[in-house]
């Protein structure tokens, strides 16, 4: 069974049980790149949008209260999850999000239709367009809805960098008597405590989650109320006043329109800052994954100062092995999220005039970096940061051992009888104890 | 009901009905980053070389004849698409594409046993490492799989090129004869025709393509008969013999092992090449995208020197807006590779010593960005390239408007002098023939 | 004239009359790349930190007064400019940065023995180590140095963009009352103002500056105190306590130190977001020089809204030409410094244990960006856009012709009837006027 | 003492003794970004261009003889090196290289118009474009020149490749028979030789130059003859003609013009390939210099499996302290480069139309990328390989202590009961030689 529906192109058959209509259908054709859906978070933030838009018009008497609530019925059912299967646009799309928002009018419209007894496509009692768009536009609506779901991922993300970085803390404290070397260009330098190595990542981490939380703020400024290209036209004074209200009563975090909406309708620089500071967690994750995986090298050989848990057997051919696979693949999410970076990066500065149509591809890869970061956090914490252990012997020989310690007593004998002192140390391959011991002597004998 | 399985790290229930085992379970577990699973062309090309180890190895006489069978029947059903939610590890990953070999072993085992008449964990009878892994390691195994997957994606890429090549030397046919303004920095310059421009798109896809076909022919150098960092151990010399006349049945091109086994099991710079070769192609793709934006720009003002074919209605506010749908999601299909590259390119970077653990996350980027080329050259042929119609009148009073003809007369009358008329023309807002006329008279005047 | 000096690995003779010394000769010879030596600013910086910790180890009774007093004197001289000729290190240089460091020891040293009445390297009176670099490391004076030098940069590219928005604001207001046509897609949305649209660029560029400020921010922590790895090994409590009231007599700027110490001197991800921040300015850059290349296209077709100062001639062949030079370097440069950031991503992701040894490339990078950038809004400003004009014909003709007016009347009769008007006033190539006309007519034929 | 000059947009004076013009001291004042001038090999090819069409104009009838001879006296005076500080337009530019053809055909009329006994600025006896450009435009000279000084830039690359590959090779034979363990994932696996890790080395880098050998072929199709976005306009059949001929006679390579060279005009793919395959060279240079740092580590801990020469004092407060400098700076040029393939890529994928304006950008970052390569290969041969030395017994006690050797013997075990031997064997902390003692006492016993 299916209706005709049209538009501005001409007309299509649409299955009659279907809640999309002939612009998402138009839109699975066109862009059938993935399997991947346009974002499930960013479509409920969508009906968030459209609930409270619903409101705002008939406070601004240009939308029938029984109009009014039923869209807020229709869109509160899609943010409880509902008609999931109904949102049919694949994450790669053309048109600045325009088949995205048109997605979640026309479900709004048929559910509405269906729940005040008429039928899908009798658009004259609901319209996709002039009721439930009504006072917006894609280009304030598709930003301002993605700014949401990335404020919703980044609290996610918040979350998991504070387990994460509380882990760090934790194996810190457990580990904070335990004496190692530290170096510098993979060389020996000066002892150190792996409780100091450990509280770094902590501290590291957390520069980097409070630097995001930071630039995130710049998402908690909307387009709404700008409709076309920021003008604000077709939306009534009334309307944008009523709108900031009823999205602030539906959404946690406090919400206000640009100051120039026009300027932030074109320009993305927000989205590309954003990503930035993902990467830099990215990077970070990176940093200390890699540490892992050098300070566990071994088993006989490399440094082996420290264990992973193991959580999978290491090779197909080699028995008994046991691989950083938790480091490997937290390193390789940083990655792919450097990688979304440049996607972002390209997309942003291809803006033009007063429109940005690129911002699907950056959402596309922001969401994804944002998910993949929050999982990384949890993993790295759960199955590998809570379970290192220390090889406290190894540390403790490599402390004795090495000629790193000469530096504590550089002040008194000077930097060049220093360098004579390590040189004959390592030819003669004897330990800190004696060179000590021998400094003394040459000391006295070079000063005599 | 559960069987009970057991490896290095401990025992684990597994579901009485799975095909996968412990290894493949533990790996779910420990990268459960995203819904994606590791890629299907992978997991049967994976099978293609178990069937052809199997076969290899009982002509060197180390798997017995029934075994190999069994080995040889159950990849096949793979190959043959059966099984798919068997493989059930994250295109994320760690341990360097261990788990992804080991989900390939164990299903193929556990195929295997139920096939002989066994029970599922019988690894007695038919071990997964021993007997389906044999003369084999995740070192030789995975890369390998990976390059037989792209050469199959790239072959599919490749026709979809030459599908959209061919679509714009049909239009450039089309229009050969309709002159037009070129235009240098967005400023007329000489004409041209609407031919040579679409030629031009021909010839450059041309070219990539060709470019990526021969930087693809380095992925016929499998890692094959390498096993553990591609020395070769434990697998016998006439296993060598017989695999790769194997391999060769069954798969459509010239497959031989890499002259240095352990060069190519420790650098993937082929990977990045082809990374670099697919970036070429988006590149190239958003040329032309954007090209066609702004000569489809309008539709009153801008150039509007050409009409796209509508695809979608364009806004959601603005009724009769069409915009450049296709265009537009092809220039994001270019960001995401381009940004995919920088992944690749980070992964590669990262190798140490013996072995480059990130090659999953290689392969994740190169799978996704040809398979995304493949349909936007296919979607940009067919719902865009195709349909495109030229504004004759406009192209045509562009080249008579304008003052870049004066070029053609340069030669004759001196940059200097040609210069000034340019300057007057556009001051006297003239035509081109009115300044030919001029030309002549100013000539006369200033050579007198 | 030579003279012979010793270091860990052997003697060479050096030039008589060269302030520098073993090190730095070995760094000249080692690291040959480019004819770009360490940036001049940061030798500065380095200068700086050497006063003002030759003052603290003073104060905390560790070095003489007159060696302290000599090194600030010779340190003086460097900042105020004095022996450039001798800072002979590659930009690009191993070693984490100690060549650089090592040179600015080595001047300093020599020059001070020259001021004492030795000759130089007679190091035995005032060592480049043991007194100019007393209490430090190359670990903590480096990164600190360079920080510095960033804040001196940023803030010179900080007085550029105010410069840059002032220009647009100028601009705005100048043409605040032109109305234009806002476009989306590159296609007729509804009508602005050129004054907004010029606003839009002041107020992104606005944000952009304040973002980078505020990252900004996190470089007054400075790493100065930790010496080796962060530990503080060899820096006297009383040292530490004088430092940085002495490096804030010196410097405009408020500095402390980092918390975490070992952490700061391992972790370059404050780096890293800078260049993310930088990348953000540029991208914006890159936006708006888009849109004037794109308005100012012409002269007799494409946009044609707005003209460009001319600053070239355009052409070597087409006489008469005149193209957007300026916005078009400011594009390269924007991409420069996007290409930047990704050196700047990858060594920063390359650090490792307890110092990230590739700081001498992050700087190279980050320095050149600033720099760039600064040019590059200086010359935007004062060479493009204060004498861009207006063809206010142009624009208000687009306005009186687009389709695009329909907007403003959809709520009155809906967004299907619209769309059929704009569809019949294209296929009529009818005015907006015509069109609202027949719009009354066809509203009441319609309704009837 | 000034002359004035003239041009589209005014006069300027211009000081007498320079033989740049106007179009040349336009381009110094408006691209004031560096101090870096457009590249000298790039402005010699230019030159070269120069020459070789005044020859094929000579031979076409439209240059005098007279003329001729003067421009190709002055072009090889050029080539030769003289004038070079005539020569002074920023390497970033606008105008799409313009001014760098501009900044050549006036240095060539005015050395010419002395030669002749003019006075500089007499361009009506030699004019720099009617005669020094005449059949040329930058459109096809910039690219063309460009083109030719990367085919110089990448053959001395290919020539220190070689060099490298040939020290790697050198290197390998010395330690051909030095046992060592195989690692991946930095975990032992198997042994190898470091003969054989060191031929990996050189058969990656064979494997990159081969590559970037075959790419750059693409450069020696030129773009000379196409004169205006590549119609060819004004340029006669009979210079066409002869003007390969006159290359090829002045150039190593065999040159030849596109194919299409309206495609070869917009479309920089080639050089974003080549761009690309410096990239490759780049990441496999970082991943042996990894492996060196990672091997060298120590020198009491970590690896400590080879010795790197030692090049500078490794710290300023740490005595006796070594680092891997050579390595480090390695990687840093690594980074570069893969930064500069950003900018190349960003440049390439904004051409629009008939030209990519970003020339200039993509060839600073070409030529900088191929001489860091360059000078990187020969360092890091010459001041790091060439002085490896080898730890034998550090190596050899890692392959005798190791549990990878299991490997060799689970054929004939099983990998299960292998897994359990090398389980315990680490537990036991016992030897391999002890392990394969008990292997046989278990397997016995097991299989009893």
């Amino acid at each position: 069974m299916m209706r005709v529906e049209s538009d501005t192109i001409g007309s299509l058959p649409i299955y009659e049980e279907a809640y999309y209509g002939i612009n998402s259908y138009r839109a699975k054709v066109n862009f059938a790149f993935t399997d991947q859906k346009v974002d499930r978070t960013m479509i409920k933030q969508l009906a968030l949008i459209k609930a409270a838009a619903a409101i705002a018009n008939q406070q601004a008497g240009t939308l029938s209260k029984e109009k009014a609530q039923i869209i807020v019925t229709a869109s509160e059912e899609i943010i409880a999850g509902k008609w999931e299967k109904e949102f049919i646009v694949d994450t790669f799309q053309g048109g600045a999000g325009t088949s995205t928002n048109m997605n979640v009018n026309e479900v709004i419209a048929n559910r509405g239709l269906e729940l005040m007894g008429y039928k899908k496509g009798e658009y004259q009692y609901l319209h996709p367009l002039d009721d439930v768009n009504q006072s917006q536009s894609t280009n304030d609506v598709y930003p301002s809805a993605g700014k949401l779901t990335l404020l919703v991922y980044i609290e996610q993300l918040n979350e998991a960098l504070i387990h994460l970085i509380d882990s760090w803390h934790k194996k810190a404290k457990e580990f904070q008597h335990v004496a190692k070397m530290g170096r510098t260009q993979l060389q020996e330098a000066v002892p150190m405590t792996v409780g100091e190595s450990f509280s770094a990542y902590a501290h590291s981490l957390t520069r980097c989650r409070e630097r995001i939380v930071h630039l995130s703020a710049e998402l908690l400024t909307l387009n709404m109320g700008g409709t076309a290209i920021g003008t604000g036209l077709n939306a009534s004074y009334r309307y944008q006043e009523h709108l900031y209200e009823e999205l602030n009563r539906r959404f946690p975090r406090s919400l206000r329109p640009a100051n120039d909406l026009i300027d932030s309708t074109q320009h993305t620089d927000s989205l590309a800052s954003i990503s930035g500071g993902l990467k830099t967690i990215a990077i970070t994750l990176n940093k200390s994954a890699n540490d892992l995986r050098i300070l566990a090298s071994g088993p006989r050989t490399g440094f082996h100062e420290l264990n992973l848990p193991a959580r999978q057997s290491g090779s197909s051919i080699m028995p008994g092995k046991v691989n950083p696979v938790i480091p490997e693949v937290i390193s390789q999410i940083a990655f792919q999220v450097i990688g979304n970076d440049g996607a972002v990066t390209f997309a942003t500065a291809s803006g033009e005039l007063e429109l940005n149509p690129f911002e699907p591809v950056m959402f596309h890869n922001l969401f994804e970096s944002c998910q993949l970061l929050t999982r990384a956090c949890q993993i790295y914490a759960d199955k590998c940061v809570a379970g290192i252990t220390i090889n406290e012997t190894v540390c403790s020989e490599a402390v004795a051992s090495s000629t790193g310690m000469i530096t504590a007593i550089t002040p008194q004998i000077g930097y060049e009888k220093a360098s004579v002192l390590v040189k004959e140390a390592l030819a003669k391959n004897c330990s800190v104890e004696e060179l000590f011991t021998q400094a003394t002597v040459l000391l006295t004998e070079t000063d005599q």
